[in-house]
């Protein structure tokens, strides 16, 4: 098992849905299991951003390079802005051993399923609209009609969901990180990740049954 | 979550992976999560055996009636005995939200997988095939080619593990039982699991979109 290649995670949710806490936390409980995928960008860093915390931030130039030269397992546009994640990081990350995650949303998570059908998608929900509405509007610093934007949004992204293959309910974070933590982990007893081991244990059987 | 319908499990393995003592375990921690379904069978009970404990023991006549009723979830012969599943006690348990373990062998697996697409399969292996050997000879009391053929059976059984969902590596008790246990609960998680939750997150989401 000490070989192992790591999993490609791509973890999406609605805004309000706490994803980004869960995986601080997931990290930062298991540091040695986890990489986060950080995305490129050619847009201009906000006041506490820094390069390669947050997100590279590249030039247009730079980014329409790494276009053409297929150096993004996929990128997106956004207004005047690219957005993409530099393959080279997380194909280091998942040779030696690690699961890589990808906080990115749905049109991503199905380009990066197309070409790698492996890679497991969980999409993070509170345990209910009304919670979602409730964290949405809790924070009290947005108006009316930015919250009815994002519950718009919301509604949007809720679309998408048949897509992934977890729907990962964070009511209580403690229990959600160890749920999320439990599912990647148990991604890699599946069988399509294990049929190395499967053949040498074929292997193994067939020259005892033949030398017996 | 308090009414969510229970899981279909079947559990394959090699004679000799353990995975009697791993369910046995299985039950009795979670004795509130888990169901054991009883095969019916045409054989007469061995010393030792009860009925409705290790078989539920029936006539040739009654079996066939329950073919025939389409009573079991599945069935097979081997030599000049039926052995089959019993669809009533599955269901039931079911509906009451106990996750069902079948320990059938692959046949038996893959006709319930066509009637049921969302039953999880998992197939429990020994770390090895040396290993597996072992726990095969280890006991002492089979003479050579009983052990010959019971490793060339355990060849033909490694066959069929690609059909299978996930590949349980019996190493060490504890931590497989464990494993058995998460790999089943995060079932619960899956989004085909929860298309009704999905829904009515959907339509909230949209009351409030519209009514802000």
């Amino acid at each position: 098992m000490d070989q192992r290649k790591g999993i490609l995670i791509v973890v999406s949710g609605f805004s309000g849905s706490g994803k980004g806490t869960i995986m601080k936390e997931l990290l930062e409980k298991h540091p040695d299991n986890y990489a986060l995928s950080i995305s490129a960008t050619t847009r201009s860093p906000r006041p506490g951003e820094a390069d390669g915390r947050e997100y590279f931030f590249v030039s247009k130039e730079k980014f329409e390079t790494m276009i053409q030269e297929d150096a993004l397992l996929e990128y997106a546009q956004y207004v005047d802005h690219y957005y993409g994640t530099p393959k080279d990081y997380v194909f280091r990350q998942l040779e030696a051993g690690k699961d890589v995650i990808l906080e990115i949303e749905i049109q991503g998570a199905l380009k990066i399923r197309e070409k790698y059908p492996d890679t497991l998608l969980l999409f993070v929900t509170p345990p209910s609209g009304e919670e979602l509405k409730k964290r949405l509007t809790g924070r009290g610093t947005e108006d009316e009609s930015t919250i009815a934007s994002r519950l718009s949004r919301a509604w949007q992204e809720a679309q998408g969901v048949e897509s992934y293959d977890y729907l990962v309910i964070n009511d209580k974070l403690e229990e959600c990180v160890q749920q999320v933590h439990s599912i990647i982990q148990n991604q890699h007893a599946c069988v399509v990740k294990n049929h190395r081991l499967i053949e040498t244990i074929r292997t193994e059987l067939k020259v005892f049954a033949e030398g017996e």
